[in-house]
């Protein structure tokens, strides 16, 4: 099989797995690679405006059931769930940016000015992002869908399935995980959510437009 | 080397590349798997809020200066450049919405009225997405950061860099594609772009936050 084949192979054994075997868990060293491939993922500015929260605790588990409805095949089964956070706060004059570029990756004075500007113009004018406080939430949300695509690529190429999950009540949500103290809601917001596992179903047909409806070659 | 090697190494080497060969092209087959990795990518409801413009046209490459700062250091190089349009219409009542279900998915009537409420509620009460035009447009364009992540390790995996692009004027690339015939602006915008062609330099050194600090496992 070619590399080409290989791929295809695994984004049309991807789905959103409806129900998990209850006994299969996913091992360490694959949920580790999965995790590290969120880590690793690409973000706007490489600002990395995310944080991971492993849902194992089986009381916060059942919890969630109240309010995550779209959770629910994952909590009936031997899942690993991971709640992604984007963070509210990512802009030129925050404490983050600052902390991004200066401690992080230890630019110069001089660089960071630059950056800075830079940035700020970016957010501003082109993509309009200091609106409100949604729309820098849902940029920096944006980049965390780009670490849930790679770790559902990721795990079905380890042959795990899994389920992207945005059925839940934000605000709701939000106010628990506070109450719990895993979330300063100053600083982050709850952005989606997957779940990982293995299939205890039959794969449904995969239904998708063809490629020639979604393409356009400008030539 | 194992498979779980293989994939930190894939994300190891992925990066923004800044400088592409003018000489080197993406093959016609890895393009199109590439560009297959994002069809088959998974969105919310399966509701594929998405259209990928391959932009080839050499004149409308050299008019994307003006207004895509971040796409010039791929412009100069031999690249393939997609951009990403997300859907501003997805909606329970759209005609999209219908579409998707009815002629796509050929589900019945009935299914169709409560696949409908189900995802009018998810959309009005759970993520409050209804609030005006651009929370519901950040949403589909999240969806489109799935496929934007998946393109990018795909083509990392193929050898191929890559460069994610945001760096852009929205308005006035929206009205430039609008005017070329390219954007209906009642149905799309304008969400990200992405590059491919292979590197001409050396690869940055990569710095990330540790997994500790943006991984927190609840126990």
């Amino acid at each position: 099989m070619t590399k080409n084949e290989e791929i295809l192979e695994v984004f049309n054994k991807r789905y959103a797995c409806k129900k998990f075997s209850t006994e299969k868990r996913v091992s360490d060293e694959d949920l580790k690679t999965i995790l590290e491939s969120a880590r690793l993922s690409p973000s706007s500015f490489g600002m990395e405006p995310w944080k991971f929260l492993l849902l194992r605790n089986e009381e916060m588990r059942n919890d969630f059931r109240q309010f995550a409805w779209g959770a629910l095949n994952s909590l009936n089964g031997a899942t690993e769930i991971v709640i992604i956070l984007a963070r509210k706060d990512v802009t030129g004059d925050s404490e983050y940016f600052r902390d991004n570029w200066k401690n992080l990756k230890k630019v110069s004075d001089e660089a960071f000015e630059a950056v800075k500007d830079k940035f700020t113009k970016f957010q501003k004018e082109h993509l309009k992002l200091l609106e409100n406080e949604r729309t820098l939430f849902d940029w920096a949300s944006k980049q965390t869908y780009i670490a849930l695509g790679n770790m559902m690529t990721v795990a079905a190429y380890l042959g795990i399935d899994s389920c992207a999950i945005e059925g839940f009540n934000k605000e709701q949500l939000e106010k628990y995980l506070s109450d719990m103290g895993l979330l300063d809601l100053n600083v982050y917001g709850v952005s989606v959510m997957v779940s990982f596992g293995y299939r205890n179903e039959e794969q449904p047909k995969k239904i998708r437009r063809e490629l020639k409806d979604v393409l356009e070659i400008i030539e």
